[in-house]
Formats: C-alpha cells, sequence, structure tokens
C-alpha cells in the first residue's frame, strides 16, 4: 500500500469502528499533514479516495466529514457510541474464573436489561444523587486550581476529618492521621493485604467468603484457608484456634457484619474473642465494613476495630454502598500498618481523585446521611423478608434462606445438589442473574448455592424472576434424579 | 474508667485532633446513647463532664458545642482542618526509600512553600481549569445517576471513543476496544507489568530509569536489570542485544519519548530496532507515554505501538501531564494482553469513577485541548533553555546538564562527584527542593545528579534559587577536596 491508501485505510477503519461518528469532521489536511508527517498531497489524496469510496465527503468551506448514510429504518439513529460490548461469555468449566463471571454477570444485566438479582451492587437509585451532584457542581464551579501536592496519600484533609467524625458518631474514636483514602474498599483491601503478608503466606477466610477477599489473596500468589463459618455468629473461633495451633497464618480476613453473602452480623463477644485470639498470636486481621451503615437493628454495630489494642486490625469501608458508588471512595485505618498502606497506595494509584473526595466531604458535612441512611435500611430490611418468603414459596421443598441483619443480598441454598452454574446459565437465557455459589470458595464448596440481590425495589418482574428460578430448579432436580 | 468517663475522655480527645472543631454541634444526647449504646444517663453525665472541664458547653434549645477558646494571638483563627502534616522526613542512608523521597519533597513544597525545582509533577497553572470544570459542572447539574454497571472495565464509552480519536489524530490508529481506562498512569503501568510478568522475573530498564518503573518491579518481588542509555538516542539496543544472549527477560519497560529524567525522544529508527529486536525474542514492552503531547518539535513523536504487529506492545499513558493531574484519568493499550489487563483492573480498583472520565470525555470533544497544548509546548521549550542556561552559569566548571526534546524536566550531572543527597539536604535547609538522582537507579548509580523541574514560570525566585543551589554544589565540592 502507498502512504495515502494506507492513511485512507486507517481513516476507514476508525469510521467502521465508531470512533469518527457520521457527520462528524476531520482533522484538516494541514493539521493531518503535520500530526502524521506526511505531504499535504499525500493527505489530500487519501481523502479524494476515502470521497470517491462515499466514505467521507467534503462541505465547501468547512472541511471534510464522515458522510452520513442512508438507512433502511425510518429514524436516521446515531450508532451507540464506543466499543461494542462483548456478548457475555458463559464460563461453565471446573475452574470457574470468578472475576470474569462478575463482569459478565454485570454486562449482561446491562445490555439485555437483564433481571439484576446477580448484581453485588446496590440499585443506585435511592443514592443521594441531586444532594452529591449539587456539591459537585459547586466544586466545580469554583473553579480553583488543583495541585498534586494537595491530596496525596493520605488523601484529602477535608475528607479525612469527616471520616473521622462519622467514625466517632458510630462509636468508635480513631485517630485521623491514621486514615487512608482509598479508590474504593477494593483498593483499601488489596493494599492492606500486601502490607502484610508475602507471596507464598497462608490467608484464614471465612467460609463462604466474599469473593473480592479471594481475587486479592490469588493475585498476591498467597493460599486461602477456609475457615468454617456460622451463618449466624460468623468465623468460628474454634476452627480458627485449631488451623493455629497447627500452621502459620499471615493474616485473617473477615466482614464481620452483614458478611457477603451470608449476612449476619457477629455478636460482640465474639468479635472480642476473634481479635483477642489473633492478638495472641500477633496476626494481622483485614476486615471489610462497607455493609455497616446497612444495619436493620437498633443502632451501628461494633467493628472489630473497635476491640483492637495493638494495632493489629486494619479497618477497610467505603461509600459505595451506602452513598454512591461510582464516585470510588473508600478509606483504610491499617492499624500499625499505616505507613506501609500509605507507601503501597501511592505506589498503585499515587492518589484518588479530588473532585469525588470533595464532593463527599461537602455532602458528609452539610447534609442528612443519616435521614438517607434511615430510609434505605427500611426498604432492604422489608425486602429482606420479601425476597426470603418468594424464595421458599417458588422454589422446591428442601431449599434453605438466610436471615439477613443487614445489607442487600440473599444466601440460598438449593435443595438436592442443584449445580448452580447449570441455573445460572439457564437463568441467563430467560434474562435473569444469580450469583452462583462458586464464587465464594477457591475449594469448589457452595456449588448448590446462589446469592440473590435484594436492593431493587420489589416488583412484579422480581417475583416472575424467583417464580421461573423456581421452576428451573425444579427442573435440574427433576433432571438429576434417576 | 467508668463508661461516662470512657466517653468524655473520647469526645476530648476527637476535640484534641481536630476532628471536632470549636464551635462545632455535638451529636445530640440521643442519638449518642442510640449509637453507642449506652444509656441516656451515661451520655448526659459524659456530656456534663465535658462542660465543667471547659471542653464543650451547652446552648439553650441548641444543644453541645465544642467551646471556643480564646487565642493569645489577635485573631481567633480556627485551626487547620484535618491531620497535620508530618514533618518532612530526611532519608540519608545508603538505601533510599524513593516513595518517602517522593512524598517528603512533595509535603516540603506545600508546607514550606519551598522552591519547586524537585517536583515530578507540572505546575497546574497552565491546566485549562475553568473549561474542565465547567465540563464536570456540566455533568453535575445533568443530576443523572450512574450505575455501576456503566463503567466496568474498560471505562466510560464516551471516554474510550475520544482517546481513539486522539491516537488517530496523532497518526495511531488504534481499535477503541483495546483501550483500558485506568487511575492515571500509575495504575496502568502496574496492571500491565503484573500481565506481562510474575514474581523473581527480571525486567529490563533504561538507565537512569523512571522510579515509578522501579517501584512497580519492586513491589512485584520481580528484579530490574539496566541497561545503558544514550542521553539523546535512548536505551542502547545492542547493550539490550547483548543481554537477551545472556538471559531471560520477562519485559521491557521504557519511556521512548521525552524520558524521565533524561528528556530524550527516540529516533522513529530506533523505535522501530527497539519493538522488533524484542519482537524476535517474543518479549513483550510496557512504553510509558505520559508526555507525548509535550513535544517540542514539528509534530507528535511516533510511539512504540506504531510499529507493532506482533501486540507485544503494551501503551500506558495519561492526561495528568497534559490537562489535568487531579482527574486521575490514564490508560492502556495492552495489545495481546488486552483481556488480562481488563481483569486486572476490575481486581484492583475495581472500576474509575465516572465524573472525572466524562469531564475529560467532554473537554477533548468539545474544545480546545491542541490550543492548550500548544500554548503550554512553548513555555516549556523556553524554560528548558533559560533553566539549562541559568545552570551552567551559576553550578561550578564540569556541570553537565540535558537537551530536553519535549517534557519538563532537566537532568543535570555535578562535577566531582558530588553527592546529590548531601545537595538535597542543604538545600531542603533554604527551602529549595530538588529530585536526587539516586532515584533513577536500583543499583545506586546516578548519586552525582540531580532532576530539576522548570515547568513553573520562570521568576526571580527560580534565578535565586539556582544561584544558591550552585553556591552549595561549590561548597560540597570544596569539602570533598583533600
Amino acid at each position: 500500500m502507498n502512504l495515502y491508501e494506507t492513511l485512507a485505510a486507517d481513516i476507514a477503519g476508525q469510521v467502521a469502528r465508531g470512533v469518527l461518528l457520521e457527520g462528524e469532521r476531520l482533522p484538516s489536511v494541514r493539521q493531518a499533514s503535520q500530526h502524521r508527517s506526511l505531504s499535504i498531497s499525500t493527505v489530500l489524496r487519501a481523502y479524494s479516495l476515502l470521497e470517491s469510496r462515499g466514505v467521507i465527503e467534503s462541505r465547501p468551506q468547512s472541511g471534510y466529514f464522515v458522510r452520513i448514510r442512508p438507512r433502511s429504518g425510518a429514524a436516521l439513529a446515531r450508532p451507540a457510541a464506543g466499543p461494542a460490548l462483548q456478548a457475555p461469555a458463559l464460563v461453565l468449566s471446573s475452574e470457574v474464573d470468578v472475576s470474569r463471571l462478575v463482569l459478565s454477570t454485570l454486562r449482561t444485566i446491562r445490555t439485555l436489561n437483564a433481571v439484576p438479582l446477580g448484581s453485588p451492587y446496590p440499585d443506585p437509585a435511592p443514592f443521594p444523587w441531586p444532594r452529591i451532584s449539587q456539591y459537585a457542581n459547586a466544586i466545580a464551579r469554583r473553579n480553583q486550581q488543583w495541585n498534586m501536592m494537595d491530596d496525596l496519600p493520605p488523601g484529602n484533609p477535608q475528607l479525612i476529618r469527616q471520616i473521622a467524625r462519622r467514625h466517632m458518631e458510630n462509636g468508635l474514636a480513631v485517630d485521623p492521621s491514621e486514615i487512608i483514602i482509598t479508590v474504593g474498599a477494593t483498593e483499601a483491601i488489596n493494599l492492606c493485604l500486601q502490607a502484610v503478608a508475602r507471596p507464598g503466606d497462608t490467608i484464614a477466610v471465612e467460609s463462604p467468603t466474599f469473593y473480592a477477599f479471594l481475587h486479592a489473596i490469588e493475585r498476591m500468589g498467597m493460599r486461602a484457608i477456609e475457615v468454617p463459618t456460622d451463618p449466624r455468629e460468623g468465623i468460628s473461633i474454634e476452627g480458627l484456634r485449631g488451623i493455629l495451633a497447627q500452621q502459620r497464618i499471615a493474616a485473617c480476613m473477615v466482614m464481620p457484619n452483614f458478611q457477603n453473602p451470608l449476612g449476619f452480623q457477629m455478636p460482640d463477644e465474639r468479635k472480642r474473642e476473634l481479635v483477642e485470639l489473633l492478638s495472641q498470636h500477633d496476626i494481622p486481621v483485614i476486615e471489610n465494613d462497607v455493609y455497616n451503615e446497612l444495619y436493620y437493628g437498633d443502632s451501628h454495630p461494633t467493628c472489630l476495630k473497635a476491640y483492637d489494642t495493638k494495632g493489629l486490625v486494619l479497618h477497610c469501608s467505603s461509600f459505595s454502598k451506602s452513598l454512591t458508588a461510582n464516585y470510588r471512595i473508600g478509606w483504610a485505618l491499617p492499624g500499625r500498618y499505616t505507613a506501609q498502606v500509605e507507601k503501597l497506595k501511592f505506589l498503585n494509584t499515587l492518589t484518588t481523585p479530588t473532585l469525588p473526595q470533595l464532593a463527599i466531604a461537602d455532602y458528609l458535612q452539610n447534609d442528612g446521611y443519616d435521614r438517607h441512611l434511615r430510609k434505605v435500611r427500611k426498604g432492604y430490611e422489608e425486602r429482606a423478608r420479601m425476597m426470603a418468603a418468594a424464595v421458599l414459596r417458588f422454589f422446591p421443598e428442601g431449599t434453605r434462606v438466610s436471615e439477613p441483619q443487614g445489607g442487600y443480598v440473599l444466601w440460598v441454598g438449593l435443595p438436592g445438589g442443584v449445580d448452580a452454574m447449570q441455573l445460572y446459565a439457564l437463568a441467563l437465557e430467560r434474562k435473569i442473574t444469580v450469583g452462583p455459589g462458586h464464587m465464594f470458595s477457591a475449594r469448589g464448596s457452595y456449588t448448590d448455592y446462589i446469592r440473590l440481590n435484594y436492593s431493587y425495589p420489589w416488583s412484579k418482574e422480581t417475583e416472575e424472576a424467583l417464580r421461573t428460578l423456581g421452576r428451573l430448579v425444579e427442573d435440574l432436580l427433576g433432571a438429576s434424579r434417576p
């Protein structure tokens, strides 16, 4: 190909891929010549070629534009911007790639408008969007210059102060200089784990466990050991004691409040026992407390951090479940590992964007966070009961459900060893998503469990989806019988 | 301590640490009782105790407030919000902790208002703040709900399209489905390295090399091998060939355009040779191209990606040097490793905040990015010459300077083996920062080099600072002579 043909092929390719939309202007001949180090005449020949092929058109005094093509349909709709979404990849091998599974579930919800029972995220509708946007807007309007020096780790001082105050209001006195702002709790968990353990180390987790813990452990070349976990009281202290007597554990990772997927709240006494046991062995514990604000009881649950006397609890949390997910603001309180986590934050992403930090700080300082949360909690608590009742009604005998004390997910045990990945695949065909139990264990346990999200408003569609799921479980149960 | 005394001590502590500011309202007695699961009378006793000690005061019909204390000074200034900044830690051991050094330099610039010659970041003043803020503002005003499903990896589709268009304008045809949005180039570099290499692997880097590469390599338990690098032409292809003949290299990490700290632009022919050599050995190369838009020549430099035929180039970039740093928007074009990097992005930080992505997308689509860049480039090119001339004028004989072809840093070789960490320490006492050469090598090379930032407007203060640095170098030189 000549230079001009190459250029023409490039541009045609960009049009085909939707990088250049119909009706949009191309770079001027001079610009293109400069940017690509081509002669003016080469660019002109390329543009002429494209024009003769009907890809672009020249408009006098204006330049070259991507040609708008007549369509067969009535409306002349613009193609959707951006790359086409991949079709959800279905993973059915014994080695379930959990992150792919989660991503493909979410994409399915979006592209097929599927019923979001399989989503790990809360319905964003109840988030106080008008208020948060108003603060973001006011910050943008102030139009100040921000310097990279301003919000270096540990993070924006205003937000840090507001987080310290919130902890105090919830009964936990924290030293603000211990708070490190992160990109969601996900980054906080990753950094905390890297601060306390090394490749090859063994990390004790609940069973079932929140899959992001398993991801973090696997990504860093560590190993998970799964400790029996009571669906009402949390990780077995006795089980953990037994493991500690036999092998070295580098750290423990738990969700003491409204664990995903079980939904329990560890009783205070057990929280204290857990911290004491680990402290005796000088083992750090990473606690993921992102559901803390979503309790159904009378008051905020305590966290492990409240029982920590040796700086061994690394507390992680975020606003993604309680206030706004897309702002991606989380934090860590890493106890005696604060300096390491701060350094790792700097190495991992340098800083967290300023605008989202300030918007949340202003909201917390000036607005009705508690009022918002009261409303959300009430809705979740109601729907927890409705979802459990509907599952028990529509699913075959032998189905078991959890009794969440907070949060927005229900854990469902399927009868007769029905395989949750099979259910996942069949449900997907009917535009319904579920969270297969396979995701919650590195040992292949919980293959006959699913997790259901009840943060969305209850509707006829929800009920119909649960009825369909019940029928699918029944079919799978029938097929597995001799 | 009794319960009420504990509560009182907690609150007093929060006041002392600045979590509760003077004049601010405490939680009501009922709130505090609920949140902390204490009886009303316990809270009342704690508040009375604090009142008797003068920490808080009650105001009729309003509640309890932190008492405002009279100050000795004239003005009744509020204390600065947030945690106190740590005093800059001075590292002078042979094992320089580079990330601490960078952090402490930046904090010094901020707290002491020191001369920012040691900063790695560009002066934010020329960033088009009013325009970017205007887009952020318009997005916030639209007040739409965002769903976590919207901007999952690879990222926001609008921004991805704009980045693909920008690459096309700069002469590189990219497939938009290869673009993955990250939290700055820092995250992109970390994810790309993790996608192509494992702990224990050896990574070839330039010498001197950009320290963030060394950080990433060290953090993942890999080893760096430093390849001789020409201050004008870049990494030695021959040197690299020699290394490849002797040992296994898992990947190569380079900055072909306006390398930090040398400032060279690799000639096109050498870029092509480098990619061909590595392709022959099937070795991936991570290219950090964050300074691409800051060229002094007539047109955009090409990048390694342009010569890639096998999908082995992982291109990383960001808007942090050219448009806005605090929005923290970067991206990767990971070639054949796209699926892995996308998955790692999901595991590392889930998604990148939506608002900054959209604001930048709108700016790129509607505004004068090229006009802004032309202005910035002109300023940098001028100051490169001024800074070099001033250094050669004020520093002792034997001092050498680089000839940057783009970007905003100058590399200065000190005469007679003067130690840059000693200069760093002495300069700090005079409120001047410099970037010691120690940061740019894992082998302890370049201890007699410094990096200077010339992105800030030239001023009497700059000139005075350079004069002072010159005198300090002279003193150190004298002291080292017998």
